[in-house]
C-alpha cells in the first residue's frame, strides 16, 4: 500500500458569490487526478489549528451537489480573517500546522482567498522549503474587490459587478418612475476601500434603455465636495432624477474618508482595515441641505458579495477553472504559487489559468488606473467598461426550491 | 362612424416589480375587447392634469414588448404621489380632468396603485355620477406593503417577499461563513411602515438548509428594547451568528419609532407619511455597545421594491390578471370599483379576480393579525408562512442582454 495522497482546501477572507465554485473545482480535479481524500478546513487556517476539518466526500454526494455548490454564496467551509505570524515570531504555530498536515497525509494545501491568504501561502511554502517538508502550497484568488495584482481580474469580481450593475439599473428605473416635476437625487454606495473596480461597474448600467449613473466617484481620485456639489447642480439643470455611485472609500484631499465627516461608523478588522459605512447617507443629507431637493441613499452592503442569484456565468466558470488549475499545478510539482486568470483575448473574450510565484503577489493592492477615469474624476472611461463587460456575461440558473434559490450547506455529524 | 372607445391608464404611488405587469394586462385586454386607443397618463393624475400622456401603441410593438414590460420594475408610465382634493374644495381640478378625458374620448379610466390611488378612483367615480359623466373608473391594486383591505394580498407583495426571502438566505449564509469563534449579529431592516408583511416574509428563508432569521420584529407588536436585548443574549448562548429582521416601523411603547432614538433621518411625504430609516443601524450599534460583539446592519431599501430580476411568477401573473380584469369589469359596466385577488384554495394554490366597491376599501390599512405572531412578538406563526408561501413561487426569467436584465422604457418623441 503506497502513501496516501490527500489534499486539504480552505477558504479565507470576505465571502463572494463564487468562492464555492473554486472549491468545487478543487474537489472535482482532485478526484479526477487520483487524490485519495479531499479535506476541507473549517474556517481556514484558524479552524485547522483547532483540528476543525471535514472529509468533503461526506458533503458532496453527486454532480448535482457540485452544481449546487457552484450556486452557493459565502464560504461553504467557513472563512476566517486569521493572519499567520512571521515564522520567527511564532514557529510553534507552523510546527503545529505541519503536524496536523502530516497526520492527515496532506500532500497539497490549497487556500482560496485574497491578498492576506496569499501571504499565508507564501509563509507556509517558505517554511516547508526551509524545514524540508514535502507539502505543496497553492493559492486560488478570490475577492469581489478585484484588487489583486498580476491576475487580469479576480474570481468573485464579475458576479459582484453584475449584481451591482443590475441593481443600479433597477434603482435608476425606480427613481425615474418617481420623478415628475420635482428633483430627486439618489446616492448609491458601493464596496471597495481603496479600489474603485466595483463602483466603476455601475457604469455597465448604461445600456440602450438606461442612462446609467450620472456620475461615479472612485477612491482612486481625491473627492472634492465643492466640485461634487457643482457637478450635481449642473446635472440637475439637464434632468430631474440624478443617480450617483460612490465608493465607500472616497477620501478628501486631507486624507479623511467622506464617511468620517458624519462621525459615522468605523470599525477596524483583524488586519487593521477600517470598515467604512455611511458615505452615501452623508452625501445625500449634504445635498438635501445644500440643494433643498429630495435625496435618498442606497447601500448595497453585504448583498453585493453574496448575491449568487445574480452571479455571472463567466465568473462561476473561471472560479471553477482556477480551483482545478491549482490542483493540477500542485500535482505537477508547483508550490508557493498562485493561480491567476490571464485574458487571452478581448473579443471574443477568452481567458485561461496562469500561474505566478506568490512572492510576487502578496500584499499589493491593484487599483483602477487614473487614466481609466475621466479628467474630472467623476466617471470611468471606455477602456474601463471594455475591461469589465465580458466578466458579467451569462448566468447559472439558481436551483429554485419552493420559490427560493437552494444552497449546499455543511452537514456536521 | 361610432364614438371612439378609448381607455386611459395610470400608475401611482411607490413602485413595485410588477406594476407594469398590470399595465401589460390592461393593454392586452383593452386591445382584445376592442378599445380603440389605450392611453397612458405620464406620472398619473398629476401628469394628466398637465396633459401628459402617450398612446401606448407607440410604445408596445410586439408580444415581446408585452413580455419585457412584465419584467420591467417601477412605473413604466411614471408615478406620482398626488392626492386629489375633496370635490367641494377644488371642483376646478375635477372639471379640468373630465375636460381632458372628454377630449380624448375616454370611456374607461384605470388607476394602478395603493390606498391613496383607490381614493382617487372613489372621488372621480363619485364626481362622474354626481355630474352625469359616463366614464367608468376602476382601480387595480398595487403595493409591496400588502396593506390593502379586502384583497387576499396585493400585486407587488409576492415579488418583494421573494426578493427579501432570497436575500435573507444569502445574508444568513454570508454571516455563517464569517463566524467562527467570535459572535456576530446581523440586523436586517425591511420596509413596511405600519404593516409587517414584508418583514415577516424573511421567515421564508427558513428552509431545509437554512435556519432563517433568529427573530423577527413587526411594527404590529410594541418593541421593548430591554426584552430585545435579553432575547439576543439568549440566542447567543445557542449560536454564534445571529440574524434578526426588523421592520423600519417598529415602535416603542411610548409611540416613538426606534429609528428616532438615534436622531436618524425622517422625511414627510405628500401624504404626511414619515419616511423611516436607520432602525437596523441603531439596533446594531446598540447591541454592539451592550454585548461587545461584532454587529452589522443591512437595509434592503429601495432594492426590495424594484428587484424585478427576482420577481415571483405567481405575482407577475396575478398582476397581469387584475389589470385585465379591471378592463373587463369596466367594459361590462362597472365603475367605482377595485379589482381584488380572491384566494380560491391554499393547496393547490388558486386565485381569481374579484371586485369590490372602492368605498369599502380606501384608506384602511391591513396589518398582520396579532395571532399570526408568537406570544413574545418576535416571530411569525405557521399561518403567516402558509399564507405567504404560495405568493413567491415560480419565476419569469429576465431577458438578459449583454449580461443584464433588459427593461421596456418609455420612448418620448
Amino acid at each position: 500500500m503506497g502513501k496516501k495522497r490527500n489534499i486539504i482546501v480552505g477558504q479565507s477572507g470576505g465571502p463572494t458569490s463564487v468562492i464555492n465554485s473554486s472549491l468545487a473545482g478543487v474537489y472535482k480535479t482532485a478526484k479526477e487526478r487520483g487524490f485519495d481524500k479531499v479535506y476541507g478546513m473549517l474556517h481556514g487556517v484558524q479552524g485547522l489549528l483547532d483540528e476543525q476539518y471535514v472529509d468533503l466526500s461526506t458533503q458532496i454526494h453527486s454532480d448535482i451537489d457540485i452544481e449546487l455548490l457552484k450556486r452557493t454564496p459565502s464560504a461553504f467551509l467557513g472563512s476566517c480573517r486569521y493572519k499567520l505570524p512571521e515564522i520567527h515570531e511564532n514557529p510553534e504555530i507552523y510546527e503545529k500546522l505541519f503536524e496536523i498536515m502530516d497526520k492527515l497525509d496532506i500532500e497539497t494545501f490549497i487556500y482560496i482567498g485574497g491578498n492576506d491568504s496569499m501571504d499565508t501561502i507564501k509563509k507556509l511554502s517558505d517554511y516547508a522549503i526551509v524545514k524540508g517538508h514535502s507539502q505543496k502550497f497553492l493559492g486560488v484568488p478570490k475577492t469581489i474587490d478585484n484588487d489583486l495584482a498580476l491576475t487580469d481580474h479576480t474570481p468573485g469580481f464579475g458576479s459582484a459587478a453584475k449584481y451591482i450593475a443590475a441593481s443600479t439599473k433597477e434603482i435608476i428605473r425606480d427613481a425615474l418612475g418617481l420623478t415628475y416635476n420635482k428633483e430627486m437625487i439618489t446616492i448609491i454606495e458601493v464596496m471597495g476601500r481603496n479600489a474603485g473596480w466595483l463602483t466603476g461597474a455601475t457604469a455597465l448600467a448604461k445600456t440602450e434603455e438606461c442612462d446609467g449613473p450620472d456620475a461615479i466617484y472612485l477612491p482612486e481620485a481625491t473627492f472634492d465636495i465643492d466640485k461634487f456639489l457643482q457637478t450635481v447642480k449642473g446635472l440637475l439643470e439637464k434632468k430631474k432624477s440624478i443617480v450617483i455611485a460612490v465608493s465607500e472609500g472616497i477620501k478628501l484631499a486631507d486624507g479623511r474618508y467622506v464617511c468620517e465627516l458624519s462621525g459615522g461608523g468605523e470599525y477596524v478588522d483583524a488586519f487593521g482595515h477600517k470598515q467604512l459605512q455611511g458615505t452615501a447617507a452623508y452625501l445625500a443629507s449634504f445635498l438635501g441641505a445644500e440643494i433643498g431637493c429630495k435625496t435618498r441613499s442606497v447601500e448595497f452592503s453585504t448583498l453585493q458579495r453574496s448575491a449568487s442569484h445574480m452571479a455571472s456565468r463567466v465568473d462561476i466558470d473561471e472560479a471553477f477553472m482556477v480551483g482545478g488549475a491549482a490542483v493540477k499545478a500542485a500535482d505537477e510539482g508547483d508550490t508557493g504559487k498562485m493561480v491567476v486568470i490571464d485574458r487571452i483575448s478581448d473579443d471574443p473574450y477568452q481567458s485561461a489559468a496562469g500561474i505566478y510565484d506568490v512572492h510576487r503577489i502578496a500584499n499589493h493592492e491593484k487599483v483602477v488606473p487614473r487614466n481609466w477615469m475621466n479628467k474630472e474624476g467623476n466617471y470611468v472611461t471606455d477602456e474601463f467598461i471594455n475591461y469589465i463587460e465580458p466578466l458579467i456575461q451569462g448566468d447559472y440558473q439558481p436551483f429554485m426550491v419552493n420559490g427560493l434559490p437552494q444552497h449546499l450547506v455543511l452537514r456536521k455529524n
